[in-house]
């Protein structure tokens, strides 16, 4: 069953499904050859927003959850991009160790981990998953509602390598973004593979080195197409060091927010677009520990900062003082004009190695179109996404066609997972660099 | 919807998908460890047959047509495939030359021809249809029953490079058999890339150094599985120089059918199985101009060469004399005990690059389990090689699980592709040999 999708598409959108569709070859040329100089990261996962006249990438995850959400008819896709993943790294590899959260208790988690674990043993993997959880000290059986079950198990580190009682992995799978700092147990391991590497986790990853990227992708991307890249690109400014608690770098904040606003205004006039603008101000790393919080205008800032009980106090983990000093991104916002059933969708695509295995909708029936839908109370639509309208279908009528708009979406997903991947050249700490 | 499916499923087969299921892990990395050491064909088809007590590859194809017969639901991984291939031998490509059978009035060879430009366009390339037959020397644009067209242009041929048209492809795709030989316009031609090379011709290849390949494939895949590899694996023999007009090499002929009748006897007894041995009599080149023939017994064989009308006879083409003298495989038969609404039926797997993308069924009413099925009048029923099956259930009873058994079926179709891999290795004529 398909859910009732309704999307208001309008203006620059359909030209730029249509060029996206007639440019076809050259985009997917265009991928190869970015590919051949670039490695994709291991897995990634990229929430797209669909305003009508803008369609842009809002959130890279580079230890995508959620994969359990895909439908088995995408399955066989994941599998083989699995293999293509596996053999460049480690083709005599026998066994994988899928490094999970800490937080293993979700049913919907343990279900993403059994999802994981069915790919790679089809990619021709024996898979067993180990927690870094201090906690976790003996094997722990977990059955899912689906009846499913998944054996986690406490690792073990030797002074070279990192494994499991008799099993000893050529390639170690993060599924923890390591949002709380590199543990220990995960350092020097110069053996075994270790995917993705440490510094993709959230300790070193900043959202504005990779929208940074993004941006510098998508200038490039625009002109092969003849486009505006504003089209696929949700401008941003950064603050260091906004406390919240004590009310410090906020005149840093309030002054970006107002240029960014401006920015947007400005784009709006140009292309007669009569929506309000908006930023989203979020921790410019990490994946928790901040609300991701809509602004619309700076007053709604300063009665942030005013006092207890606001929005993003609430939201600030671990109490006062230095530990709520964070950096900051603000982001362009970005409409998402895309409803199921009357609640706000966004896209999400999911891609291993180079290639788009598939997608689902985040659908949030609570929330309005311009705020986040990556919180408690979201559902989750795989919609269409599935495999028999994934391809594109030349000559159907722009913002009509599904797999069109689909192709698309991976289309975006890719240029956001090239970002990442120039993000990660940038930021490794084993990089060799040339003068 | 899914036609009704008939297996007579009964013994060592059951056994033999238990095993290939538990081995999964190990026979993917085994796959993954021979593709590091050779190159697998560009495409390939194999024709299967599953008898109940024993199942084999009984013909490979490298230049696979009935494209269309895959299901919409399979596009995305051949997509995905195609893509993996060009980025291997051309990732800078812009354009893609396919090369078609002269033959191009059949609907459904028109039909392939769409489907594959369908696909490597959907994988990035400007594909376009150059024929080599003399006689087209305009570009034409022929409609298709599904509304579609295909344009087949005459090819343009310079000192050093094959073309149309302001046109210049860095690969040209081959889905032209070469059956009467290779022809001088696709000869020299050094700076682009001919895929499959002119040796995976019929005019280079011999059946018979295929099934020897895969005969030694099969013992190594045996060892790793701990069974009998004729369980998997046509046995045969060949005779040189036969002359069915003049009635030469007809000893030959009958001494190799019954050595091989008395070996397939022994090894139904060896297993208990009822049924009558036979023998299927072929060229060792070619895909036309003999009739492949059911041979039970050689009386059968002498009733063939007495006289005129016999039924290999009727099937030579070009007459008499030279032209019918023929290298001759003598294949083992296997039987095909798969049924759809009683018509026997056989899987046609079908892979690109490393990856099994689909397949289907060849279905056909009119002849028996021990007879050849690809003749007129044939069908094809697409039958749950969709993506959605596709995927191995592990723990579903053996012989029970439709995906089970289309995994074993992928498996075997895989070997037969790394048969014709170390076929074409051995036969390139510019290979380097170390001693």
């Amino acid at each position: 069953m398909v859910p009732h999708l309704i999307t208001a598409l309008t203006g620059p959108i359909n030209e730029l499904e249509q060029r996206i569709l007639d440019s076809m070859p050259a985009i997917e040329r265009w991928f190869r050859l970015e590919w051949m100089e670039h490695t994709p990261p291991f897995y990634t996962s990229v929430d797209i927003r669909n305003a009508g006249f803008k369609l842009a990438p809002v959130d890279t995850n580079l230890y995508p959850g959620g994969w359990a959400n895909l439908t088995p008819e995408m399955l066989p896709l994941a599998v083989q991009s699995a293999m293509a993943a596996i053999e460049k790294i480690c083709p005599e590899a026998k066994n994988l160790l899928v490094i999970p959260e800490n937080t293993t208790q979700d049913p919907s988690y343990l279900a993403n981990l059994a999802q994981l674990k069915r790919i790679f043993h089809m990619a021709g993997l024996n898979v067993r998953i180990g927690s870094i959880d201090p906690e976790v000290k003996t094997t722990k059986s977990v059955t899912l509602p689906d009846g499913d079950s998944v054996l986690i198990e406490p690792i073990v580190r030797t002074p070279r390598r990192l494994g499991l009682k008799n099993f000893d992995p050529c390639t170690i799978l993060l599924n923890n973004d390591l949002s709380t700092g590199v543990p220990g147990i995960l350092e020097d391991i110069h053996e075994q593979y270790l995917l993705p590497p440490l510094h993709a986790g959230w300790s070193t990853r900043r959202k504005s080195n990779h929208f940074h990227s993004y941006e510098e992708i998508s200038k490039r991307f625009g002109k092969l197409l003849g486009i505006d890249p504003w089209l696929i690109t949700p401008m941003f400014n950064k603050c260091g060091a906004v406390n919240f608690g004590q009310g410090t770098g906020m005149d840093c904040l309030a002054t970006n927010v107002e240029t960014l606003l401006g920015k947007i205004r400005r784009k709006y006039k140009e292309y007669g677009i009569g929506e309000k603008p908006f930023v989203v101000v979020k921790a410019d790393n990490g994946t928790s520990g901040l609300a991701i919080t809509t602004v619309r205008d700076t007053k709604e800032l300063e009665a942030l900062t005013s006092g207890q009980g606001s929005k993003l106090m609430s939201a600030v983990k671990g109490g006062q003082g230095q530990a709520s000093v964070r950096d900051i991104i603000i982001q362009e916002g970005v409409l998402t004009n895309e409803r199921i059933e009357d609640a706000p969708a966004e896209p999400v695509v999911y891609m291993m190695d180079r290639y788009v295995v598939g997608g689902f909708y985040r659908v949030h029936a609570q929330r309005r179109s311009d705020e986040n839908l990556n919180s408690p109370g979201a559902g989750y639509v795989p919609l269409a996404f599935d495999t028999s309208t994934r391809l594109p279908q030349p000559g159907a009528k722009p913002g009509a066609s599904a797999p069109n708009r689909f192709y698309m979406y991976g289309v975006i997903g890719r240029l956001a997972m090239l970002a990442a991947s120039y993000e990660l050249e940038a930021t490794d700490p084993d990089a060799e660099v040339y003068d």
